[in-house]
């Protein structure tokens, strides 16, 4: 028969299991950081080369694409070693689904190289495919940030996922700049369509500020500096701030894509700082919690304190003891409270009761998932889009595409930002189908 | 090499799993309302017996001690047959943590049964032993209503944790009432907690209302009808209005415990109902899955339609064909939207791509999503006050109990819902520490 000792150490267990599969998840995520960075080089080349007519920078792409098997093998064997088989954390259906996706793009990249290869297909088209693939890695990304079950891994995969978001914002200003320039024309729809990367930007990259470490967020503000940027902002302006049909420089399509590609390297390396980081982090939560397990199955050898009599008393009279509990602000971070109860020192259970062990183990689940709350709550914005987005496609018969461009295209007429009209969409849901059928 | 396929299937498999979990904790579920009512009785029957220096009701009291029992012997079973060595969904750990509480106030039992037939020990102290062993059964509820991942099962474990605890709050206003009477005297004091179990019990039994199928509230509203109702009303209004310091009639002590046992009695009726529907639904919904699994890994016999060629250029260029989704609304219930989109009809899957499953699948649970955070929404008023109470233990190194005490003073003082104090609590708690330290 099991008994309370047994479940306050299953309840250690299950977290450790839990830091577990986040580690595998981690491993994966650091992969798909990798491939995402190699898919947006290859884009930015497969472009080059169209746009050529196969003149320009041909080997450079096949350096690329060489490199990026490389990394899809790597993200492939993350892919094998998940446990498919046992039971799973809530979002593993959600996790799996997003990964058949992605599996899906990478068995047709082979074919879109070819076409490419062979000068077949306009530039836009080859942009469309990767975005498109890229979106999927992304939401690999996305459901690991979601699912996170420890606070600080949340924290960390949350600026992660923001940054990387943001990263591809400023790839695809790279190509729909790059295009601008290159048709010699301004337009209204280019440039609104600009303004939109770099709104969608910069709110990324807000999300990831809030979220990282200070000596993270220096970093990239670091990198942020000089002459480059000064020239990017430059260029932006001219693109911007045209007339409907004004003519641009062509000319100015090779520096824009020098200087907007020199940016993305920098965010590159802040990017692969933060994947190593959650790797490391998640190392250490999970040796941390196996020390922890074992201080608890230390128990079953030295018995907790007190005759049953006393202990009877002690669940029905007495208050518990406070558990040793310290609380820490954490710096610069946003305001948020890290309660180190038995994590900080080992066999703290040593001389209390099970009933004070087991109060400060509820205390403390209770305030992670209450820090675990704040971060997820950040991912909010996103699903309610991608919500809204499901809604249509389900109700209005629309894909996936078309259920995008019709709200981008209701927030742009209304004025309204994208996760306002998802909001709306979504409460409008509710009434609808009610009063049609 | 795990393909898009496997995903597919392993994202299906996790669902299936998730359900069987569930299937388990209903069992427990429906096992603990069972001792909870039990052991409502014996708390009950306990005081009748204290009160009266044990000359009344003792083979009562001693017929359910056996019946709680078998109640109890029922509900370790339910903790032994729950897998504490696999990976859990993210609440494991709280819901072992739970366990583990519980498991600490059943071995506590015996004990506190021994002084009750000694006659030792005050009427207050009885109940309160009893109220702390019936409040962590019902956390145990919690729990599962908070990690159940099927949006349904999700709905009835909200509307039958609702329902156990204004039944709950509906036991304690017999005891309060009962005190109040026997001792012949009208207090502010008893009236303030009246008052607040009544709204207590009022909104708990709403929510119960919003999340209950159209069949359980009715079955609810039809038993709250007739004499007994009007005369616990009319006892309510005697013991709230009365002047602080003024005469009671200790001979209404009897009556009043006699109509609040019969509608604590009807609201077992419902309660059970409710528990028995969740077994019942949890046995569907996965008998479906396990249906829908077979359906899916069928697929690695007949595969999907296109040559690999016809895939890339669907994955890339064309939008996916919508999946055949009919939008319901469910009946007179509280405005959601049910996508069956693979559960209606067996194997679908059968002449469409992967492509088309995998985004009807991730379509599917991002909406499941949404209908969950619904139901869970329904349970965050709890979580703050939980959540506040222990910023206010680990703050200020209180007891449980002072910190409700505290919070509930705060409330009283200021005049504001117990929910809003914690709010209080918890927006401050980002505040202070910073200055403090």
């Amino acid at each position: 028969m099991k008994n309370g000792l047994c479940f306050l150490i299953a309840a250690k267990r299950s977290e450790m299991l839990q830091l577990q599969q986040l580690a595998r998840t981690s491993e994966l995520v650091h992969a798909t950081a990798s491939l995402v960075h190699g898919l947006q080089r290859e884009r930015g080349l497969s472009n080059l080369v169209l746009a050529s007519g196969g003149r320009l920078h041909c080997a450079q792409r096949q350096q690329q694409v060489e490199e990026n098997r490389a990394w899809e093998a790597d993200i492939r064997q993350c892919f094998n070693a998940l446990d498919t088989d046992s039971p799973q954390p809530e979002h593993g259906a959600r996790l799996f689904s997003r990964i058949a996706y992605v599996l899906q793009g990478l068995d047709a990249l082979p074919h879109l190289r070819q076409q490419i290869a062979q000068h077949n297909g306009t530039p836009e088209r080859a942009t469309a495919a990767f975005v498109k693939l890229v979106a999927g890695l992304l939401a690999v990304v996305f459901e690991a940030a979601d699912s996170a079950s420890d606070p600080e891994v949340s924290r960390l995969l949350v600026a992660l996922f923001n940054f990387m978001q943001g990263k591809e914002f400023a790839g695809q200003e790279r190509a729909t700049g790059s295009a601008a320039f290159a048709s010699g024309r301004a337009t209204h729809a280019a440039q609104h369509k600009l303004l939109n990367l770099l709104e969608s930007q910069e709110r990324c990259l807000q999300v990831f500020h809030d979220f990282a470490s200070v000596g993270m967020a220096g970093l990239w503000h670091q990198s942020q500096q000089g002459a480059p940027l000064a020239e990017l902002e430059r260029l932006r302006r001219v693109l911007c701030t045209a007339a409907d049909g004004a003519p641009l420089n062509p000319e100015h399509s090779s520096p824009w894509f020098e200087v907007c590609t020199r940016r993305i390297d920098s965010m590159r390396v802040v990017e692969s700082r933060l994947a190593q980081d959650l790797v490391t982090l998640c190392e250490e939560r999970l040796a941390q919690a196996e020390r922890e397990l074992q201080a608890y199955l230390q128990l079953k050898t030295v018995p907790p304190t007190g005759t049953p009599e006393e202990q009877a008393n002690a669940f029905f009279d007495e208050a518990p003891a406070p558990p040793p509990t310290t609380v820490a602000q954490a710096g610069a971070e946003p305001a948020t409270i890290t309660f180190a109860t038995d994590r900080d020192a080992l066999g703290p259970q040593l001389g209390r009761s099970i009933l004070e062990l087991v109060h400060a183990q509820s205390l403390r689940l209770q305030l992670m998932e209450a820090e675990l709350d704040t971060a997820r709550a950040s991912l909010n914005e996103r699903k309610l889009v991608e919500r809204a987005k499901g809604l249509l496609m389900a109700h209005r018969h629309l894909s996936e595409d078309d259920a995008h461009k019709l709200m981008r295209h209701m927030a742009m007429s209304q004025n309204r930002r994208l996760v306002d009209v998802a909001q709306a969409v979504l409460s409008m849901a509710d009434v609808l189908p009610a009063r049609n059928r």
